[in-house]
């Protein structure tokens, strides 16, 4: 049971990666709101597989048919379905993942859980797939946002060992490279970034990498404290997003090596509003938002599905064997899951604001 | 509403640092658990202030009493509320934290979100002093796994840049450390960091630090896909604890610099069970146990309370202005934590495994 | 936001009377159950509109299309989502519904929580065609509850002041009673009963009824006190069906006319079991099953929509005026509602007994 | 688990009858509400014990002490913790009702479901002493209330075959009934009832009754379809209360026996406000308020509690007997149960208003 998320919008999820399709119910979409459909189709095109060399190869539009709680465009308050039909599923033979288990895949723990009766065709209810139900809501939740001023923005922070240069993130410029296939600042890091990517594909490997995600114009005063903090929220959302194995909010990790007179943001006052000088709390005190912009990263681990021969088990002959991994996969999933963590920290967001029923 | 956590065990906190006392409700609890509440103690003073200098010199004894839910040591299926009188409280006069923001510490959130209502003496709610419930809970949470199997333990990471030398973990050793006032594997790291923390003391500073904890015995399966991940649920409530700004799984940021061969977990049949040759992946695979240890780290920012003069505003006055806080203040509350986080992770533990009412 | 329901399945439903369709996500199924999709037919013909002159006329197959978590009529253990097409849209205007109110229905609450923004095609989200999803997981809940020993069927208590003749009613005449079209025992209790449904349709009125539902074979134990008492979770779905107003449980309203020595159910060791002589608390104590049979009572209301002329309100205009509903109208639901009050009693227990996952 | 309840406040009770008290936390209450304190205890006294002839011996003043929450009487949005010390308890041998299964009680079903480890003095957690947080809980939900124009008030509707004249309850006579220790409109109702109780406990037995409880100035659009309807959310609670047995809104049980045109609420329009010109449906339609008083009864059936000379169980022995309680108890606690409709109203209300953070 993890189908299900939100207090104050809810979110459900269904389907499979080689079933009929994906989709989600979102309730507590306020009635009235006017949505611009071609913006969540430009959204979901960012994830969509098939699209280029550093991506699967599966080609899937990725058209979401809206099946309740929008007439004409507009919202009714009733919860709305969204669902995706699977097209380019192939037909082979899956039942080879019933018994030899992929390492870093959920083939192992879900086999467990489900006693095997899990469906395996492709990663089943497990697959990455799953996300863009995720995109499709978060779209939904970001022209809401966007009605109050918040507007969300990543991008790739760093793949492999290299590191965007990303001195001082403003709205603007991400803004920018939201637009872009591959969403990072600098031509030249791109450049290098690819190259990589281009590299493991070729060694039939695959790499992860670090999405930054900010929020801005998040007014002060939203969260709770314990446990219901903002820090809470979008965490336990966030980890939802398979590959996703780390979060930290504004200087994270970089924390433990700070002296409280670095690490406290000062206030000033600038006239009209209270800021902080500097942002290393991302936007988070006591697990309430303060004013300034929501500031967070995660870590995505390399896709496990990789070309490369590999040590694993057989669960049924009970005994140790070798794989390797046929089939169309992301060498880096990094540059299709910005979208995705931005879409997730809208939802987050947006839950915490009490769906703007407002 | 941030009082409330869990699915299958439910848990409420309650209480203020300077008022009458703090308490957690617990439900979900199966009845006929003998509770050691020695062990209980021991917990407690893990946590307890005024212990030593690394730690703030108000005294607490944290005496828990126990409420409702336990008769004769017994737990009876009810719901258990332990509560946790406020004892050495200072009756300085606290009206200027209405006023004067604390720099990185909730104050100027908390008085936007309630109007300047909200407890503001030593942090109110806010307190790090709710924790301490969360300990008594873990404490009975603790128990119980242990029946099944499953042990914790945590130990200091990293404090400021000095890195315990923490290779391989083991549980074995990791119990020995847990008996430490100051859990740390070896004597040298130990004084490194101890004379670290009495510099930054001596400066009226702070200074953060890693705290990574494990749990062993885990069974593989527990867990659930997408929105119930155990990532999610650890996360969520690990976000509970002030002072956490990042969490991460096994490799956790690391992978960002890992290629997929690396970093997959590769399996083998050891005769009797299914382990891999590494836990890259801390226990977790598409937000389902494995088997293997979970492992995971937090970072804890440095305590906001600093002794040194900060820029601040007057909220009242709308107006900058500069604070030097005075009173007790840990100078690092790293050591403390530990047994917070262990706590923290059992409920997690617990609550997925649906309260072991079995 | 009154789509989602349950603590350990979860339901989550959508869809409006004249959109796309109407469907039901349920999380929490365990996996490997072999489900019998001719019972599931059986039972949505049961409730499905059209089959005779006591129901509207709206033909609907009601054929429920699964777009997840079942793999060769075997679940997954992954939420299962159930989609049923709307075929007998009528497609007249439907704009009068945004102004003249229609006395009994939800049209004025509904437009005022709206703002005027639901869909009113039909009732839209708020019809009982809405019912027809919560069939289809109750006729997944009671294949599984059967495993288990557990068993429900109800009949028509009363419609209008023809009271069936139903003393001391038994699993084995209830399941022949099921099997009807018109779930009533005996032959003329049911030919008054029709008589009086032909006579207020030619009339075009409508008229009321009580439903009566068991479910036998609940072991002694389940439920919890308070918030969560069997009651409460039976009554809290019920009322989700629309035009239910009143539910009793065992000898309900009647209680009040009773004396404690006639109220109490005195227990007696058959030699095997514990059991009560009589049942007057219709198997739960204490919001806890006892072991004897559940058994519950609720009222539909009369439907609302009739053809005699009605006083009611233009609310655009602002002013009084009158209105005469034309179309397809049930003058009585009770008959095709008992399938319904079946399948919610079904997902009641299942949640209660942990979604069986056992 | 049935400690927690609520969406937009969250209520978690817990304690026992005959241990160190009985407490209540509330979550989600605005921040800056000043509270009336006398206010509260004139509640509480209305459902404190051993004030007069038709109540049990048992003395508890009932007194709450505020742990949390409050500060100089003023709510600051933390979570409000109230704890009733026991006083009055008998420290009797109650070692025989772990045998021994009183008829009527939640004592068998508990014992299964706790595998014999639950309090049983005086019934622990499941006595109806628990319903005093919630008339705490109740008390200060309904100064809220207040403050937007909401009142509830209830009355006796009756006491065995006894009929309160209650034709028209309006809110003028509701309050001064409220002020009344037996509150029942009409002089000679009052004394028959009075008679009644006075002659079943003379006969060592006891006497159900109805409750009638209506809600005024509940603006419409309040509430939710299907899963979230108004009378699901009223009737979870009332549920929680013990030996409530059945509910019903507005018309309730007698819909069964009307005809559309007769349960229809007809519309008119009075200048400014849009009425029904009767209030078969208790407020309520669809789920939603309509604006009207929002109208329910509930059944509460004669305490178990009888010294009359019952047939039972020896559950240890595998034996039956016969039982005789002795001790205090109430001939009949409607009198003392209409301030815990009210206040249990008053939270339903107050959680579909969202905690009425506007």
């Amino acid at each position: 049971m993890g189908a299900q998320w939100g207090n104050n919008i809810k979110l459900t999820i269904f389907g499979e990666s080689h079933g009929k399709g994906i989709g989600i119910v979102i309730d507590g979409i306020k009635p009235g709101v006017k949505l611009d459909l071609d913006y969540i189709k430009k959204q979901m095109r960012r994830r969509a597989p098939g699209r280029n060399s550093f991506s699967t190869s599966r080609k899937e539009t990725d058209e979401v048919e809206i099946l309740s709680g929008i007439v004409d465009t507009m919202t009714t308050g009733a919860p709305i379905c969204g669902f995706i039909k699977n097209e380019d599923k192939k037909s082979k033979d899956y039942s080879i993942l019933k018994e030899v288990m992929r390492p870093g895949h959920s083939d192992y723990p879900a086999t467990i859980k489900y006693s095997g009766k899990n469906d395996v065709r492709g990663g089943g209810h497990f697959s990455g797939r799953l996300t863009a139900p995720l995109v499709f809501a978060g779209s939904i939740a970001r022209q809401i946002l966007q009605e109050k001023g918040i507007e969300i923005a990543g991008h790739i922070f760093s793949i492999g060992n290299i590191i965007a240069d990303n001195t001082e993130p403003n709205l603007k410029k991400l803004r920018e490279i939201c637009e872009k296939e591959f969403p990072v600042a600098d031509e030249t890091t791109e450049k290098s970034m690819k190259n990589l990517i281009e590299k493991v594909r070729m060694e039939q490997n695959s790499v992860g990498g670090v999405i930054e995600c900010l929020a801005f114009g998040v007014p002060a005063g939203i969260g709770d404290p314990f446990f219901n903090s903002l820090e809470s929220t979008i965490s336990h959302i966030m980890f939802s997003i398979p590959a996703v194995k780390g979060i930290e909010f504004g200087k994270g990790f970089e924390f433990s090596n700070m002296l409280g007179s670095d690490a406290n943001d000062e206030y000033y006052f600038n006239g009209t509003e209270i800021k902080t000088y500097t942002n290393n709390n991302g936007g988070i005190l006591g697990g309430i938002s303060n004013g300034m912009p929501l500031d967070m990263k995660v870590v995505i681990k390399p896709t496990p599905s990789i070309g490369k021969k590999q040590r694993t088990v057989n669960i049924k002959q009970q005994q140790n064997c070798e794989l390797e991994i046929k089939g169309r996969h992301d060498p880096c999933i990094v540059p299709r899951a910005v979208v995705v963590v931005e879409s997730v920290l809208a939802l987050a967001i947006l839950d915490q604001l009490g769906g703007c029923n407002d």
